[in-house]
């Protein structure tokens, strides 16, 4: 009944030499997670997209930053949730699973992250995230105040700005493109390791 | 009355000794426009966030594309205006007027583009966009399939996407942290050369 | 980090004695589904009340219907999805993916319905579904219309306005008092027996 | 210009023989209130759908709780009116105006509860009831708070999310199949005996 | 339990000496209506702003237009019911059911007019209406379109627009200073001569 | 790109013999202002009409009040801005660009009042016009409060309502019929001189 095997909608040219760079990172993707995620796939058509999209995200994702990289995919999830993105939702979804250890998270943050039983930090983290997701222009200084009252320095705030607008973007490009996430996903992380 | 001079709400940590590629840019900014950009300004705390910015930037509004420049800076308008981020409305409607030498379609984008007489092509571009923008989780194969009909390639259709993914970043960022646009921006092309 | 082990946020006077036909509906759950389903835990401080819901529950869900019942559990699930409703779009995400064997369309209609590739009859009706939810006030004449077209006869078209209800009257009861699913849901049917 | 003498817009297969019990509470409805309300009339066709409302609906609105059955005849009003169910609000007006002898206060409910001067506990109800109505998934437990302080035990809270939910339900199925109100209720009670 | 006896939640400063020509119009009312109603009494501190709305008013509801008086009433009550405005909900709906003999209809107008069997003319008329109400932004030619084909000159689609816009300003200064409706209008034409 | 030089899209009926104070008013425009409001020329073909509108908008804009004439055109702007009206937008937005001397102010107000650095009382002022605007129907004594502690009079809040209800009247009528400031508008006030 599910959507049949393809990444995106769209039918792109594709490069008739893939590029070396690119086909390196989706060799070690397969090696690190086992399957190269489908958003790569769907901007390989245009190699420089692509390495620009690597770069933001490996920075945003994996770099230095006062937020976890858990916290990074609560945003995520958050994000995508408010824009009930399928893509980002599932990818995310298991991110945030695999990385607390707890799936009851993962689903929640994906479903209504009201209904956590979250730290005020981190309520207050993905408060900010879905006010600037859905109404922008109604953040103001006493939405900073109330990030920097639960201990988030101002280079925090813009590393939270900068990853739900991330995912701001990613997820107008997926649902824009009807990008399907890989299969894989959804069985990841359900057990209950993590209680 | 207004905002004083200063680049955004955040008190962010400065690199001691600047990055020399970050510094050229900004240099070849002030030859080319006679300013720098706030927004390159405001990433400027983290050198790596900003080469990844002007990299997405520079491929996604002045690479290769079956959009025009004036059509990708339209798709910006259109999307900031949805989102009402101020940052981008007055820099980027300011792009629009000078590109289309149209002091009023700048304007018209920037507060409600249904009211422009724009040729089919380009008013469903901008549908999209703000459809893309509003609701992106309503966005289906039919409305892909209104932008084919008036001449987009797959190709452009992934473009379209991404440059208003982009724009629904950068809105999100520009108000996460209050982004002041350079005040050069306002008297920019308002003159009636285009007419 | 999430919720502690209990069922609503509510304190609710209990019974002395427990009554027996619930007792009795009790312990059928648990010999049939391994749990007694919170929501009916959440119901029983009040017997009258618990009655009245399994009758109601048992008769639109199970009961004879020109819907099947993979299809009722379908509306449950685009109808809590259009309130995100945490209780309901795990519980009844659990039955999608049980009922159709595809693990990845529980998922779907739990996110985003229209990602899905349904037959038109299966998406004409979460259409019709989900606009009675989020806006009940503009259903009208074409909207039943495009039912019959897809085949629903007019006691169809109750039973799903019936379903439809009935999940609307479910999602504000648990959300107003922060019912929390049976922890057993998460992990079932995750597997990929149905492709 | 208004609608003709039907009940719903459905053509449904009516029982060739009627049910016993459902005939006597007919009778009853016509002995009591001097109408059948078509409410019940729609139900009929399925007698056990017809059963199972009755028993909800009684022990809702009439059966014992901390809650005054005007007061469940104003959340009744409220939620309808947000929901702008034109079935409901019609009937359930009459039931205030009728129930409170202040036929102002029936049309205030039914037009903007915001405006009548209500007593903070049953302003606290009505704002509790519209935000489950309007935006579910965003109730807390600072919205029971409120309730609390105002005097609501939590078997109260309970009921009110009950008589709320039910009323989402029955909103959905009246605007389902297009649900009209006996003419009856229209000038019910206008009369000024309350004052 | 309704409000007290008083015009608006302001006290505003009053004339020593009330001006003869509006003193003479809410004579002419007392004898023609039996009550001065009370928006005249709320602009009545500042005899030029009473005059204004005079004019205006009689000009748009009473004057010459390819609309008759009720269809101008209709237009009154769509709006103010799409903004919830209680004043002029009551205050507009007993001149609808008064002017059209149909309680009904002014019922049906007041709560949700899409349930009403409007003729074509009445109903493109409304929708009109709700839409310039609710998203004046987005009304374009394609709206302006359907009103003349179903007869309205484009004098008619200007009075339309006239009397919509009207109400959309008479609602907000009713919301804006919570103006009471006089208490006459809940119990009038509430009979059924109409049918 | 941009519209056609058409006033309105309505083909209006034309007086024969324009009425004489009207025509006057329209040369002191001409002599006083350089053009003459495109708002006047499309209310032109009903001159009764028109001298309701001009009579109207003088008392409001420009007669005694608590409020100054920035602050009226402010409330103008505001109100347009949140039902993103093009005309009014554009001419209003010229008049805080001209009474302020401050050409950001007017941009700011035009995109998004939030961002402006406002002194508590305008920003008040604005807070309750916006709300006024968007949601009339929650407007409640809480929020004529707020604008008494920043010192508004009863007198002062009339006027704010009956400005900000103003523009939600111009804003229906200018987007119902599509009306196109003078180009003029455009260029005026967008230099410096005011800071």
């Amino acid at each position: 009944m599910v959507r049949p095997e393809r990444v995106t909608a769209l039918d792109l040219p594709q490069a008739e030499v893939p590029d070396p760079d690119n086909a390196a990172y989706f060799q070690k993707c397969l090696d690190k997670l086992g399957l190269v995620p489908n958003v790569l796939r769907a901007y390989a058509w245009n190699p420089r997209k692509l390495k620009n999209f690597i770069a933001l995200y490996n920075e945003l994702m994996l770099g230095e930053s006062g937020l976890t990289k858990l916290e990074r995919e609560m945003i995520a999830v958050a994000v995508s949730a408010a824009n009930r993105c399928y893509y980002c939702e599932v990818a995310h979804g298991a991110a945030v699973r695999q990385l607390s250890g707890e799936p009851e998270l993962g689903e929640a943050l994906v479903l209504n992250y009201r209904v956590s039983a979250l730290p005020p930090r981190q309520r207050a983290m993905l408060d900010f995230a879905a006010k600037l997701t859905e109404e922008s222009h109604r953040v103001e200084e006493a939405d900073r105040a109330r990030l920097r009252e639960v201990g988030f320095s101002d280079a925090d705030i813009f590393d939270l700005c900068d990853v739900a607008g991330f995912f701001n973007m990613s997820n107008r490009v997926a649902s824009g493109i009807d990008m399907m996430p890989n299969r894989e996903y959804h069985a990841m992380a359900r057990g209950k390791s993590g209680r």
